[in-house]
């Protein structure tokens, strides 16, 4: 029963989300051992106005990654 | 202070999520001994294409429910 | 895929869960249309020196609830 | 490591958050004693149809708060 | 209605979350503008094996914070 | 700062749970083109009589996988 959450800024493309949900349940399946229909992954895209680090929101600072 | 989450899929209407409320509400309140007051109902709507199971994204694939 | 989740302080018996496992997947298989193996429910047990409102844990206030 | 989640309903500026993770970074970093750059602060808007008290949607209810 | 969720490493002590449950509380009442009674705040701690940066759990590496 | 949130059954080892956190981060860097240092996993194991599907807990029924 394996579920994934990824939490990311927007801007992937539904063909990244595609390839990371095959080769995150790739290793949830081989390394943890289960199966991949039991195996779930979500994505949630967050805005750079609603992430902050060091006390200062992502869309206010300098992007570094 | 239960705290129940429901992450779907979108496309319930807010008549459907009004019903669900108050339906698990009235579980919560009965079964687990709690009020009405102190218990919440949160919905997440999910796209498709942030949602995986067995590795492939729900928008890619043949819609099964 | 609906997925439900289920915060409560600890407490609650193994059977209330069950009951309330049941109650609440007929409710979104009812309401929300899809079926019960697409639903699942989890539930997280939050100790009450990590739960407060009002700025106070609860913990330490009179119990209401 | 800190991860610092805070759902309200929309309607707060980016100048509220931007407020909000500030002081609660310094919380954090005071109280918990971690590292400004170890703390991240994520903001959800929960949409009023999204989010119920009492088994009642807050769209479909009296604004209190 | 706020919900604040604070996920950190384990160590903190209960008058640590109290005092963080404190500030924070007053923090979203004065700047998000609600009231205290609707102000939630839960801690969940993760265990240092269960956390990773950079690849590496936490319980691997030199600690830094 | 993609956070990746891993769901389990409890039984993965720390071995397992530190393998797989270097494999998601890898494909997360490599597929999602941000940094190691930004990208953070967390586990937390869900106990078989807090989990259900079909509306029945998995610490009642027939193991499957």
């Amino acid at each position: 029963m394996p579920i994934v959450r990824v939490e990311m800024w927007p801007g992937r493309t539904e063909a990244q989300k595609a390839e990371l949900a095959r080769v995150i349940t790739d290793a949830v399946v081989t390394i943890a051992h289960t199966t991949p229909e039991a195996t779930f992954v979500i994505f949630e895209d967050i805005a750079k106005e609603n992430w902050a680090q060091g006390g200062v929101l992502a869309s206010q600072k300098k992007e570094k990654k």
